[in-house]
């Protein structure tokens, strides 16, 4: 089957972690935010299908992908729709658990440049975000990075992997923020990363797998912007 | 099988979700968090299981459901393992993709209230607080409202369900939220209710049912409070 994933054209942000999965498997999928509008593509593209009136279960909002007949939303729950995680319910749940922890931190992110308000530009939030930045530094990142560390740490598997043996959506989702916090955060990563050894191999492992190296190499990866959900100012990394 | 909810014990919380589901299915649970220490309950109890050293697979973060060998957390996680929603796939993921835009709406309305930082006292984000709540009310509320009024509107079933024919979890959750906001937010929602009368129709035919009506009355369902991730200050109801 191929996929058609609808996600904004200009940002890596949340359809970034379903990019990652498609690449990774080798899925065949149209970006289709990234055609071009004469192809059907574009922004356009997205809003026809957000704002049609006769979708019966239309999304809140991008990210989201068509499979045959399906359209999903959210990111987790496309993930999970998506697969590759162990088969058995016990680590699916386990899987999707864990990527719920990571969208709840991808939020925390976000937050930290835009406290007050989506609709309204940084430049309108900054003392706001000087303070929230200040929280998710000392506080919240340090207690989702010792979170994951130890979860690599006690995979009874020992596999340097989130989940069971083999890798994951998760891992690759794990890639993603490790890589994102660094160009966001780059001196807090610096002073937490020699502490979460276990993480930082599995970023180096994961953006070693062939086709992720691939990925990330090719003009389909768009690079990290301050537009994105990762924004680096250096005022809000202390 | 006997379930074990693992919850802060004075508030409704993110535990409530679960709880509305537990009573709706007359699923026989332990309440944990709310049993006494002498029973081996209490935050202790709660505790001791998010601090287990031998706990493979730990949760981030209260709710937490225990089900025989299984610990599973995160909210929307919990309510796809109890089911309650039509079996076929594309059901599931429909359900679940509601869930978690519910899931983001009540981070959203938390945040009215503390913008900056959990670990803060509200009185020491107040102005951060008015200015996230002003947006959260004429932007961000009326957007959930009308998505949710949208998906009601369109079931193809008119069963007045969020999703298919029949009650799911989903809808559960939505009475709480409406409950929620309309404590919280008294002004805003007797503004906005009117323009969204599938949500209160709906809210009404949850509170009737007749497992939930009684656990509505009874000392189980705690009342809403100051503590909690709802909260009226008038100053933010505007």
């Amino acid at each position: 089957m191929r996929y058609e994933l609808y996600y904004w054209p200009s940002i890596q942000g949340r359809g970034e972690f379903v990019r990652l999965a498609l690449e990774d498997g080798g899925a065949e999928y149209l970006d289709v935010g990234r055609l071009s509008k004469r192809a059907g593509g574009g922004i356009p593209a997205l809003m026809r299908l957000l704002e049609s009136r006769s979708l019966e279960q239309p999304p809140f909002a991008p990210p989201f992908l068509k499979a045959g007949r399906l359209v999903i939303a959210q990111t987790a729950n496309i993930l999970l729709f998506l697969g590759l995680v162990p088969k058995n319910e016990a680590s699916r749940l386990w899987a999707h658990q864990l990527q719920l922890t990571i969208a709840d931190w991808v939020v925390e992110a976000h937050d930290t440049h835009h406290p007050i308000s989506g609709g309204l530009y940084y430049e309108e939030q900054k003392p706001e975000a000087k303070r929230r930045a200040a929280d998710f530094r000392a506080e919240r990142l340090p207690k989702f990075l010792d979170y994951f560390e130890r979860i690599l740490d006690r995979n009874p598997k020992g596999s340097g992997y989130l989940v069971g043996k083999e890798v994951s959506y998760v891992d690759l989702s794990m890639f993603q923020m490790i890589a994102g916090l660094r160009y966001a955060f780059p001196r807090a990563m610096a002073r937490l990363e020699p502490k979460h050894p276990r993480l930082v191999a599995l970023h180096d492992r994961v953006s070693a797998r062939r086709r992720i190296a691939a990925y990330l190499k090719s003009p389909r990866r768009l690079p990290f912007n301050q537009q994105d959900i990762f924004r680096h100012y250096s005022e809000l990394d202390r």
